[in-house]
């Protein structure tokens, strides 16, 4: 038994906290490529986007200030779980036997027990100065739902989820979740909107997908002018606000003593990702520290490692601007993983184009190994993440078992976004041995990419 | 909106954290009545209980000393989420619209989901360093189960845990978490004990309660010399362990620049409730302060409000040393309502003894003012709490409207002890309106008396 003095979290006080989010964009070499109109195919305005976002939110979509100050009123809400701490991972170093430092950020204190809510809380509070009375939105696992029903508690709007069909009938807790703090959750695709029956007609929509459950949400907000809808991931504006978690972190591996060499996230939309990642590559570009920025995504929803970087919507129906990103297409319905937030066909444009740019690395990762992680991890440091994180963990094990040959002291930093306290089913499938690796066919994949929007130019 | 600097919560820092554990026992005008061989009737000794108990725990358990080292390894495990946060609960207040200042220490970080960790850890330890290699135990809710699948997890040693059928077949999730940890979950009653076979036989005992798993797993232990079994509440020396959450608060009132009026626990076992009050009570019998203390315990389980103050076992089959305690008779079967934590039919020694000595006061609610208490906290707080602490709320809530009536300033510090994650079944049947409160007749508690330990003297 290990009798030592080791520090096992790094702790901000309320007043360390940092009071603006950062803008990654003035500080790359070239700004990414602008969304387009889907009908005019010219890039959207301020005014295209008025009927879905509150104004705020569009100029932080479109800022080219490297830091914008975060409201008194976000900030209050934050402090309540914020600065959420940085721990290091000393009792699963020990069961690898690894020479490797592992840090991990952990976003489940959270009111929702993810990252999701350090964006529905802005989000809430800029629809609220406007009068927005009622957001619609998507929930693919059921987090983000979670973390806009809680913002809109506290705000006092309404709050209108479409849940993933898959999730919603696997995942029975997360919707009472959603419902404990006064959301209203459908199973998508539904039949309370036009795009919903479409979908619905044809069986293989049944397990629903993020764009299905994006165009049923964007559809009611479009047709409501005191509605408006909310986005938990892939938007410039969303990436900004989950800047949080890396500002923070940067400061916590200072009071550690220690300079990542490898930071590695999971992807789906890309937010957490982005939030955690940012802050360091802003120190990269500034070549004051020169660690490894590592996605990893799940093997059956690849989009950074085998999408392709073309214009396309963001949802199934169409209904969305046409973003620059990597993606399997909008067509494409993955396969019912049990990360359900990151079961999405696209990848954020700003970390699509960071990708293209050369300045990160991805890889894929299957879920068994995921949950192989997940259940050492959860037996050593005592907390079980989400399924979505245990992308994450497999790849530092990885990274790790790999310091181990090497004699490397790698100092490995990941971002655990949130528990998975209501994935419990996916740990039961996996600890009985009925979890399996689907592999997706390369036919599978360019059949979804057959329907891209043609971009002239 | 709210734009103004305020403190939510109150976070000390890990050299801050206790050192030792406080026991109340030396600072009573009198001690507890001595536990009873169930057999001989006369006090039992430190032999009685080798077969269950390690012998560090056996000597905490009678010890006269006023405060005892927490062991270095155990310091090092509860690093990891400890010094645990107080909050002061702004929006509540607010919500309320109460002069009451409402401050709630939330146990809910730690890797179970609650304070059970506080001791389930030292208890795997001092078992370790004896050798055992099985731990035996009851779960009600599963927050127990969970706590000691994690901490016997740090240790390698075997957990197997009986958990009450009620909650085993409403909260498959509490299961999946223990198993997550590592430890095996039998269905209470159960066919693989005699007496899990005996209770089995007659349907009345099907769902189960808290004093029949216990007696399935001390027989286990008791058959075994490698196994031991382990109690999640009741003893002093669990109690003992709990009171780092009050010394904690001590510290964090004081950084908050305020003193309580009011303390108030919901009690099941009473080592939540234990943990929180003990140190406070330090301070009230030296003249230091004077809050009220005030337990809270569900209407149909109200074993202080309307149990006897009398001999009896710990158990249902009439296995474990006689305790001098409220009771409402080890026969006592409670409804199946949805804090399963507080479903037990005795109150800890310690805490029975206090109330006999007037230094603490008690009452009961019904679950659905409970929840609604729940709700409201939910959609302020942003923290779902678990069933059991939502008895707490309840009664803070009571006296924050009361201090409206009044004017009064009344400082209010309540023990959040658990995340309600894995009982959101009971939100649900709250928010559509099924939940009941079911009066229990006087007739019910009378006969469940009749079968009491006839104790000479």
């Amino acid at each position: 038994m290990d009798d030592s003095v080791r520090r096992h979290k790094y702790m901000l006080t309320e007043d360390e906290m940092p009071t603006t989010w950062y803008n990654v964009i003035p500080d790359l070499p070239s700004p990414p490529p602008p969304p387009l109109h889907p009908g005019r195919m010219d890039p959207v305005g301020p005014d295209d986007l008025t009927p879905l976002f509150p104004m705020d939110l569009i100029l932080q979509e479109v800022s080219g200030e490297r830091y914008i100050d975060i409201p008194g009123g976000v900030l209050d809400v934050y402090r309540q779980w914020r600065p959420s701490p940085l721990f290091r991972a000393h009792r699963l170093e020990k069961a690898l036997g690894t020479p490797a430092r592992i840090y991990y950020k952990y976003e489940g204190v959270s009111p929702a027990g993810s990252h999701k809510t350090n964006t529905s809380v802005p989000q809430a509070y800029y629809n609220k100065k406007e009068g927005t009375t009622r957001l619609t939105t998507e929930t693919g696992a059921g987090q983000w739902g979670t973390a806009l029903s809680f913002a809109c508690a506290l705000y006092g709007i309404d709050c209108e989820v479409w849940q993933v069909g898959a999730s919603y009938d696997s995942k029975p807790y997360r919707r009472l979740m959603i419902e404990a703090f006064g959301g209203r959750v459908h199973r998508s695709p539904s039949d309370v909107t036009d795009v919903g029956r479409g979908f619905a007609a044809d069986p293989k929509n049944w397990p629903g997908s993020l764009g299905i459950a994006i165009s049923e949400a964007v559809e009611v907000a479009a047709k409501d002018p005191n509605t408006r809808y909310a986005l938990g991931s892939v938007l410039n504006h969303v990436l900004l606000h989950q800047t949080i978690i890396g500002q923070e972190a940067l400061l916590q591996m200072q009071m550690a003593g220690d300079t990542p060499t490898l930071i590695v996230g999971c992807t789906g939309g890309g937010s957490n990702f982005a939030g955690l990642s940012f802050p360091f590559l802003r120190e990269k570009l500034a070549g004051r520290m020169d660690p490894r920025i590592l996605a990893v995504e799940p093997a059956s929803c690849p989009s950074l490692t085998r999408g392709v970087y073309a214009y396309d919507f963001g949802d199934t129906a169409g209904m969305t601007p046409l973003l620059k990103m990597h993606t399997l297409g909008h067509d494409f319905i993955p396969d019912p993983i049990h990360a359900g937030g990151l079961r999405y066909h696209g990848m954020a444009p700003l970390i699509s184009h960071v990708y293209e740019l050369g300045l990160m690395d991805a890889i894929a990762v299957p879920q068994t190994e995921c949950f192989a992680a997940a259940v050492q991890f959860a037996r050593t440091e005592g907390i079980v993440p989400a399924p979505e994180p245990t992308h994450a963990l497999a790849a530092a094990i990885r990274e790790a078992l790999k310091a181990k040959e090497t004699g490397e002291e790698t100092v490995i930093l990941t971002a655990l976004c949130g528990h998975g306290h209501f994935d419990l089913a996916a740990y039961d499938a996996y600890l009985n041995g009925s979890m399996v690796d689907e592999e997706v066919s390369d036919a599978r994949f360019a059949e979804a990419l057959e329907t891209l929007p043609q971009v002239v130019g």
